[in-house]
C-alpha cells in the first residue's frame, strides 16, 4: 500500500483524485491540505464524500471523509499537486527534497525551456534546475520515463487531446506544418472557484472561443508535436505553424479537439486514403489501453467519467486535408485520471490500475 | 464466476449494467439480447464499448464488445431483464423453468395483488402464480428474502427514492396517514426510445409535472409504506392518503423525492424535533452501505453515477409537519445499481461488490 | 414619453428591464446606476446592447449602449430599484421626495408588517413610514390601486407564481387552510454575482432543495392568499397552515409552483369536480391578458421570455386534495415584466404595453 | 394589412416564424398547413400560443391560435414554406402560379446550379426553371434584388453564419483561398422530429463533430463567397478550398463559425493588423442593423431569440492567420427572422419590422 497526498483538495482535479482513488486497490490517501479550508474535515468540503466503501478486496475506504484538511503535506510516498502554476514549482521543490514523488498537476513543468515559460506565463520559473529531471507525463510518449522519474509534469487537457490526435501523423510524417486545432471544452476546465464566465445562467445555452490571443496551452502542444515528428523521423521543418483555438461549450466535462493539417504526398506522389490513415492510426496505438481508433466521430460523452480517449481520423478528399477528432474527459484523461496513471508508473504498478471505468452513459 | 444475460440490451438500464458488470469481479456477460438489433454486435449499439478492460485482478474484460446480439437469451447463471412490462412476465416464467435466476427490472412482480396490477396496468397480469414467490428487491428492507429467491422484482426509481425517504418515519409511528410526495427526475427515467417529450430542444430549459392523473409508481409506494409501517407495530389506520406528483427537470440522471407527512404526538403530547428525527433515521440505517442520512439538504448530483442515496429529514416547526428530501440516480439505486446489489444477494456474493464507486463530481 | 432611471443596473432584473424597454414605446430608458460600474458604458457591461434598434414607430432605440454608468439615478419620471433589501428602501425615500415614481423589485415594501420583515430580514425596516402607502404590485389583485400609487412594490418570483395559482381557490372558498407548495426555480433567481452555488460545473446536472429553515417569500405568500380568502369571503380560520419548499432545477429561466391543498365540501358535503374547478379559474381570470388557465400540466418553457403565467388546477380523487400547477418566466412575469406591466399603471398607459410577446421556444 | 400562409407549421422553423409574426404589425397569419396535424387547432399543437396578444397599435393579435391546420395552404400574399427539400420546390411552383409570393426555408432554390443541387441533395431538382429568378435572400448581399422578386431562397443557418463572417475578407482580397470554418451549432436546428441523435439523455453533455463526409450547406457557402469575391474585384483563382466541419454543442439555440483562412500581404508586402482588419469590417457592415463587429469573442448567447448577428476577426500574429468568429441564433438570423427580413423586403416594408428584438439574456 502507497500513501499520498492531495495539495489543494478544494480544487476539483483533487476531487477526481479522490473518487478515482477510492477505487485504487493500492493508494491510501493520508494528508490533504487547502488553505482556505485548514481544519477541516475532508466530508465538511464534499458532503459526497460521506459515500465512501472500501474498494474490492479492502477492508477500509482508500479515503477518510474525516481527514483533517492541512497546511503542509505530510510525509507520503507519493503526492499529487493541485495549486496554481508558480506555487506548484515552489512546493514540488520541497517535496522532492523530502524524498515524496511528485505528480505535478499545473503547468510548472512541462514546458521544457524556462524562457518559453517565462514568455507565457508572465513570471520567472521558481524552480528552472527542475526542467532537466522533469518527465512530460504523457504516459503514450514518455511512459519509460516515467518509471524511473521522481517529478511528473502532468500534461494539461487541450494539450493530451490535441498531441494524442495529431502524433501519429506527425510521426509517420503524413502532414505538413500547417496546423490549426479547434477545440471545444466542458466548463469544469476552469475550474471550481467562482466567476462570471462560469456563472451557470451565464454559461447555460452559450458557447464561444476565448484565449484568441494565445492560449497557455499552445506551446505545449507546439513543443510535444515538434518532439514527435523529430523522433518519428519528419522533423517539422521552420517549425509547427500552429493556430490554436479553443471554445466553451455548455457542458460540464468532455473536451473535444477537431485538428486540421495538410497531407503530404508519399515519395512515389500518392496522397493516404481515409483508410490507410485509420490503419496507420490504429497500429501506432494498438497497444495503448486508453486511446481508441474509432470508425465514427466521437462524442465526449463517451468519455465521460473514464480516462479514455476516443480519436477519428479523415481526409477531407475535396481539399487533401487530414481532419482528425479526439476526445476525452477533461478532468480524466485531461488531469487527474491520467496523473493516476503516471503515479501508478511512478510506484511500479500495473499503468491501468484504478483507471479501467468505462465512461457513464447515457 | 457466474454468467449472466441481459435482455433488451439495448435499453438505458441495460447500457448502465454494462458498465457496471464491467467492473464486476464475479460476473460475466455471455448473453445479450435485443429484438430490433438481432445479430449485431454489442459494439455496433454502443460504441464506448470499445474502451473495456478488465477489472482489477481478472485477464479478461466482463463484457464483450465483440458479443452478438440473439433473440434469445442462452443458458446462463442469472439474467436481468429490461423488457417493458408484460413482455418482462412472459419471459421470466420460461427464464425460472430453464433455471436460471431472474432479476426484473419491469414493473411485473412488483405488485403482490394482481387485481391492483391490472387496475394500473390495464391488462390481466401474465404470470399470477410468480406472485407469491417473487421477492420486492429493495435490499435494505428485503434482503434476506432476496438471498433464497429465484425471482426478484427490482423497484422502481420513484418508488426507490421515496420508500428509503419515509420508511423510518413509517416504521417508527413518527407521522399520520396524510403523506404528499413531490419528485423531481431526470429525463433518462423516460427511457432510449426518442419521443417528443424528451427531444432535447423540447426538454432543455423545462420544468413540468406529468402523470397527474396517477403514476404507476405510486401502488408500489403505498404497498411497500403500508407494509413498513405494519412491520414496525404501526399499522396505517384507513390506509395512506398519498398523492405522488413526479416532475421532469432539465437533466439525464438524478430523482430526488421531497416528502411531506404530519408528525405524531407521542404517548405525552410532544412533537419530535428535527435532530431527534435525524438520529432516529440514522439509527435505522445504521449499517446500510449505500443510505447515508446528511445534514444538508442532499443533491441528486452527489449520487449522479454511483448505488448511493442521501436522505435528509427536517421537521417544519410551523406546521408540525416533516419533511424528507431523498434522491438518488434513477438509472443506478433506482434501476440498475440496485439489480446488481439483488443479483449479488441472489448469487452469494457480497452485496455491494461491484458498487462502491463515488458520485463522478461535479 | 416618459423617463426612467434603472437603479443596480448591472443585476440580471436590471437586464431584463432593458430588454424589455427597449421594445417599450413610450418609455426611454435615461439613467443607470450601479456602483460597482459608475463610469462606464452600459454596452462595457453588456456587449450584447450594441444591437439595439429603435422599437416600431419610434426613431431612436429607448435604451442607448452608450449611456454611463452613475452613482445617483438623474431625474426621471419613474425609477426601477434593483437594489438589494435594505438599501432599496433607503434609496425610495430619496426617490419619493423628487417626485419620481418608484417601483421597487426588492422585498422592502412587500410585506404590510414591519414586525414581520424584522422577522424574516433580520434587521429594523429602514421607511416603515412608506409601508401604508406602498402598493403591492400583484397587478392582477392590485391594479386599480396600483393606478394611484407611487411606490409599487413588486412581487417575488416564488411569490407571484405560487399566488396566482391559489388565489381563485383560496378567494372560492374552495380549500381548507393546510396548504403546501413545493417549488422549482432556475437559477437566474440567484442573480448575476458569482458563487459556489451557481457555479456551472456545480449547478449543472443538479436539482436539490433549499432555505429548508424557511424561505422569505413564504410571509408574503401568507399575507396575500389570507388577503385573498378575506377579501372573497373565506377568511382563513387560524391562519394559513403553509408548508413551502423551493428547489433549484439546472435551467437558466423558469419556476413551476405545485401546490397542494385539502378540497372542503359545499353546504351540500359535495366536493368539486376537477372540471368545475377549472370552469371557476378561467372565469376568475377570465380579463387577465397574462394568466391562462390550460388543459395538461403546464411547462415552463411555454413562459420562456415573456410576461405569461400558466395555471393548471386538478383533483386527485383518491386523497380529495386540489393540486394546482403554475409557471410563469422568473425573471419577467416574476421580477421585470411585471414591474413594467406596474409602471405601465403608474403612467396612465395600456397595461400590456411592450410585453406581449410570446415565449421563445422551443 | 398583408396576409400570410406557413407550410409546414409543426416545425420548428414555422414555431419560431408564429411567434415573430404575433409582434409584426403588418403580416396577419391566415392559413397554416401540415400533414401530420391536418383538422386540428394551432394551439392543439403548440399550447404556448394560448397566450397570444395583440401587438402594439392593434386590436387583435397577428395569429389566431383556434386556426385550423389544413392540407394545402389558402390563398394570401405570401407564403411561408417550411418542407424539406423536393417538397418544397414542388410546392412553391404551384404558389407562385396562384400568384403567391414565396419565402422558402428549404435548401431548393439556394443553389444556382442544378447539377450541383443535383450532387449534393442525390435527386433531380424539381423545378430547375425556378432557379433563374429566384433571389439568395442573405439581405446583407441580394436586398435590391430581394425587393423585385417573388421567390426568395431563405439562406441555411451554418451559411448564414459563415457568409457574414467571411464576406468583408473575401470582397477585400485579405485572405487566400485556403479557407477552414470549424462550427457549432445548437440542437435546435436539426429539427423537430424525435430521433436518437437529438433526445436528451443523449445529446445533452456531449459535444461531436458531424457530417465529415461533407455537409450540404459546404457548396452554398463556396457559392456565395465565390459571388463575393468576385464582386469585391477579387475572384478566387482556382476556387475556394474549403473545409467546413460542423460540430453540435448541448444547447438549443445558437449557432458559432469560427472561420480560418490565410491573410494577403498588400502590394506593399504588408500584411494587415487586427485593428485594420476590424475597422475594414466595421466599415462594410455600417448600415446593417443585424450585423454587428464586436471588440471581443462573441457568445451565441447575446443572439439568443434575436435576429443578430455578432462578429469578431483577429489577426494570429504568429502564422499569419486571419480568424473569424461570427454568432447567431440559429432559429432566427439563421432562419426564420431572415425569413421575416425577406418577407418585409417582398412586400416593401421596412427591413426591421417586428425584429428589433434584443437576445434574451441571461
Amino acid at each position: 500500500m502507497r500513501t499520498v497526498s492531495i495539495v489543494n483538495v478544494t480544487s476539483y482535479t483533487a476531487l477526481e483524485l479522490l473518487r478515482l482513488l477510492n477505487q485504487h486497490p493500492k493508494f491510501l490517501v493520508t494528508s490533504v491540505t487547502g488553505r482556505s479550508a485548514v481544519g477541516k474535515r475532508l466530508e465538511g468540503i464534499f458532503p459526497q464524500l460521506h459515500a465512501v466503501l472500501p474498494p474490492p478486496g479492502r477492508e477500509v475506504p482508500a479515503v477518510d471523509p474525516a481527514l483533517v484538511i492541512t497546511e503542509e503535506p505530510a510525509q507520503t510516498d507519493l503526492a499529487f499537486v493541485c495549486l496554481p502554476h508558480a506555487a506548484a514549482a515552489e512546493l514540488a521543490v520541497s517535496l522532492l527534497k523530502r524524498g515524496i514523488k511528485v505528480v505535478d498537476l499545473s503547468a510548472d513543468f512541462r514546458l521544457r525551456d524556462a524562457s518559453v515559460y517565462e514568455e507565457w506565463y508572465k513570471h520567472k520559473h521558481p524552480a528552472p534546475a527542475l526542467l532537466e529531471t522533469a518527465v512530460y507525463g504523457l504516459c503514450e510518449r514518455y511512459r519509460e520515463r516515467v518509471r524511473t522519474a521522481s517529478l511528473v509534469a502532468n500534461p494539461g487537457c487541450h494539450t493530451t487531446t490535441s498531441i494524442l490526435a495529431l502524433a501519429p501523423a506527425m510521426a509517420g510524417g503524413i502532414v505538413g506544418p500547417n496546423v490549426i486545432i479547434n477545440s471545444i471544452t466542458g466548463i469544469s476546465g476552469g475550474g471550481r472557484t467562482p466567476s462570471l464566465s462560469y456563472h451557470y445562467s451565464e454559461a447555460n445555452e452559450d458557447a464561444h472561443a476565448y484565449s484568441l490571443e494565445g492560449h497557455r496551452h499552445m506551446p505545449e502542444i507546439v513543443q510535444e508535436l515538434e518532439a514527435v515528428a523529430e523522433a518519428g523521423g519528419h522533423p517539422v521543418k521552420g517549425g509547427l505553424r500552429l493556430t490554436f483555438v479553443p471554445h466553451i461549450a455548455p457542458m460540464t466535462r468532455g473536451i473535444l479537439a477537431t485538428c486540421y493539417a495538410d497531407l503530404l504526398e508519399d515519395e512515389h506522389g500518392r496522397l493516404p486514403t481515409s483508410e490507410e490513415i485509420r490503419s496507420f492510426y490504429r497500429q501506432y496505438y494498438v497497444n495503448e489501453p486508453f486511446v481508441h481508433i474509432v470508425e465514427r466521430p466521437p462524442h465526449t460523452k463517451w468519455a465521460y467519467g473514464s480516462n479514455h480517449c476516443f480519436i477519428y481520423p479523415i481526409v477531407d478528399g475535396r481539399t487533401n486535408r487530414l481532419i482528425v477528432i479526439s476526445c476525452l474527459d477533461n478532468l480524466i484523461k485531461g488531469a487527474s485520471g491520467q496523473a493516476i496513471q503516471n503515479a501508478n508508473l511512478l510506484c511500479g504498478l500495473p499503468e491501468t490500475m484504478g483507471l479501467a471505468g468505462l465512461g457513464v452513459n447515457p
